[in-house]
Parts: C-alpha cells; structure tokens; sequence
C-alpha cells in the first residue's frame, strides 16, 4: 500500500513548483499601510519619494533685508494654472531653519531656475547645511545675475528663469508642509526651447528631471498628442 | 556741407548692426506680467504648463457609488510626505464635471497607477470627454485589475501602483484650485525597480513624464548624489 505516500510526495513537489512559477512570473513586491509604517525611515522616505514618478527640478534664490542672497534645489515646483500665472511649491515644517521661507516673509521675490545636466550637481550642493550668512550662489559655485529691475538674483547659467512674487500660503495640516503659491511677474528662457504654439522644448537645454531624494534623470522628448476626443483615435500633434 | 548727413547715416548702420548683434548673442525670449496676460489664451496655456519642467505622469482611477469606474491622466500628482505616507493631486476648479472628484466625495478610495512609454497614448485618451456613465477603463483600452480587498481598481499594465484614502482638501483660492490630498494605504511595483535603500529606478519600467499640456518624455538615469555637506565635495552614491 505504497500509493498515499507517493501522491502525498507528488502533491508537495508540485505545490513548491507553482510557488516559484508565481515568484518568477510577478516579480511584485507589496507593502500595506502596516508595512510601510514599520519600515526603517531612511529606506521609507527612499521609496515613498520615489513612488508619484519624476519631479520638476529648479533652484529657488531668495534675497533677506540683510542683502544675502539664499540659494536652495526644490523637486515640488509645480504649475498651477495660467491665468493668472502661478506657481507653487511644497516647503517642509519649519522645526529647522528654512532659509527660503524667512527670506520671503522678509521680501516677497523669488527667482526659480531650472536645472541642466551642467548644473545639477551644483544644485544638490545647495542641499548641504551652510551657515545663515553664507550665499549658496558661492559656495556651490553658480553664478548671480541680476536681470532689469527684479530685486532678487537669477541663476545665469540657467536656461528657463522665473521671476515671482510670493503670493500666500496653505498649511497642510496632515503633516505640517506648506504649499506656497507665487504669481509669476516675468520670465526668460533660450528662444531654441519654445514652438509656434508656445510649448517649450525642455530636452533643448539639457533641462533634468528630480527621483526619489537624490536621483537625476535627464529626459528624452516622446511625443505630442492632439487634443483627445471620444471615439477618435489618439494622433500626435 | 556733406559731414551730418554722412554721420547720420553711419550711426543709422552702427545702431542696425548693434540690434542684429544682440539678437546672435543673446536668443532669450523674455515676457514681463504684463506681456504674459495678452497672450493668445491657448498659447500662455502651453507656455506657462512648461516653465516648471518635468512633471509626474500617473492614471488616477476613482469608483462611484453606481459602481461605474473612471480613469482620468494626472501630470500632477506630488509626493508630499512619507511618514505618514501622504501624496498631492492639483484638481482645476469644479466649474465643468470632474467625474474623479465626485467620486472621491461618494467613495475615499483612489488608485494611482504610473504611465509607461507603453500605456501614454491611452492615458492622454482619457483626457476627452467620455459620457458620465463609460468608464475610461473601457473607452481606452487598459485593464481594470482589483488587487486583495481594495475597493478600487488599479490599472494592471502599470508597474507602480498605489491604493490612496482621500483625507483633505486645500481651495486654492488664487484661481480655485484644489489640493488634494491622499493618504498612501498599500503599493505594488516591479521587484526589479528597487535598490537596497527603497530607491526606485523608474527607468527600469519605461515611466514617462509629462511636458506641459500634452507632451511625454522618457528620462534616462543620470546619478544619485549622497547627502550634501558643506565644504565638501559633491559625490555619486
């Protein structure tokens, strides 16, 4: 009476076979709100940061009553509508010393400058913890440009410059960021970037994208699609 | 008596030649606050949507108590913390139907799934105005996929996908506006995205990002860059 153990044995071989067949054909990794809470907080900012997909990455300067200039890489800046013209960007609590947001309750003009494959490294210096007096213009090495009347300074090498003016701000109660909202009072940018319709070519300046919390993607132009309409088919522009 | 004449017309070429020299030189375009508002609306649209840079590109996808299901492109879905787990969504003001705010205000339950080079073309379609009763799901052809017990479906062919509670809103009131926010309750990705630290390689699964209105770029990888010190030199990781 050898046949029960010899299908038992048939029965636990083929259920190790499908257990690898669904580790090789998913290749899914899935965490809950409980896993993600217990994971360690380095690779928890790591990948939540990484999670919503590529980033805007600009530097913002700002100018204090004292004269110093502030420099700082932001990946919140995001459009906000365009007429009238804003912008916002995400600033974190202030339990630290945020030079940006004290400089603009002091003087209500920022300048935001996109970032190149020239300037990103640069950009990630400004990140580093320099002493309150210090610009970050010097000490990472970036030029400051005043252009025509704008009171704060622009980065030179940058290709798209916006200049704004603080406009309000929304506290996120959740978690204590702040959404800051500027009005954009005038802009530059390399005439090589913009097309007949007013899109501009970011890819012409080498413009970089922002993952994660410290990576940097440089992208490539795909397409452009035509306004969708229902049952027509989707055609570039 | 020929001399004024003749210096007359040498300053007329001097100044012609100086005009010509600036536009060589130079090639930025420049628009102050007031150039920028009598702008042809659709182009001030496409230019201000590109100052900011790259934008994330994600599949938002919201159920309503009918049971019908909606699939709508976002180029603004923002991380906005990770402990707690929270991201951001803009919502443009409520002045026309917007099926996914209504069905977050019937059902809190959200998914947002991330567009490949493979998917961006059936994500801009979502964008046309499908009756109230389709599902996008269906207009455009991508696979509604319910994953374990969460109440909304995700977009099966996208290799991030986050299951979100709706906690709160900000009326932006600068141009009415909303600020959603959300928070993260589970996420699925591709095993092969993830580095030892959490990071996630978004390149490795083809993810897109948006340019302006309706652009798509697909980034390269180009570095991470470890935690900036002052005074010492920028470093890869």
């Amino acid at each position: 009476m050898d046949h029960p153990v010899i299908y038992q044995t048939l029965n636990v071989k083929l259920f190790i076979v499908l257990i690898i067949s669904i580790n090789i054909n998913s290749h899914v990794i899935y965490y809950n709100q409980k896993d993600i809470a217990q994971l360690p907080s380095r690779f928890r900012a790591n990948m939540i940061n990484s999670l919503t997909g590529y980033k805007s990455c600009n530097l913002i300067a700002t100018k204090g009553i004292d004269g110093t200039s502030n420099l700082a890489v932001f990946s919140s800046v995001m459009h906000l509508g365009s007429s009238p013209a804003l912008l916002g960007f995400i600033l974190r609590p202030l339990t630290v010393r945020r030079d940006t947001y004290r400089h603009l309750k002091e003087h209500p003009f920022l300048t935001v400058n996109s970032v190149t494959t020239e300037l990103f490294k640069k950009a990630h210096q400004t990140s580093a913890k320099y002493d309150k007096g210090d610009s970050e213009f010097n000490k990472v090495g970036v030029t400051e440009e005043y252009m025509g009347l704008f009171p704060t300074p622009y980065v030179k090498e940058s290709p798209v410059k916006i200049g704004c003016r603080y406009v309000n701000e929304y506290e996120i109660k959740e978690n204590d960021c702040r959404l800051v909202v500027a009005a954009i009072e005038e802009v530059y940018f390399e005439a090589e970037m913009i097309e007949t319709d007013g899109f501009l070519r970011l890819e012409r300046a080498d413009t970089v994208a922002a993952m994660g919390m410290d990576g940097y993607a440089l992208p490539a132009f795909l397409d452009r699609l035509a306004y969708a309409q229902p049952d027509a088919p989707t055609r570039s522009l």
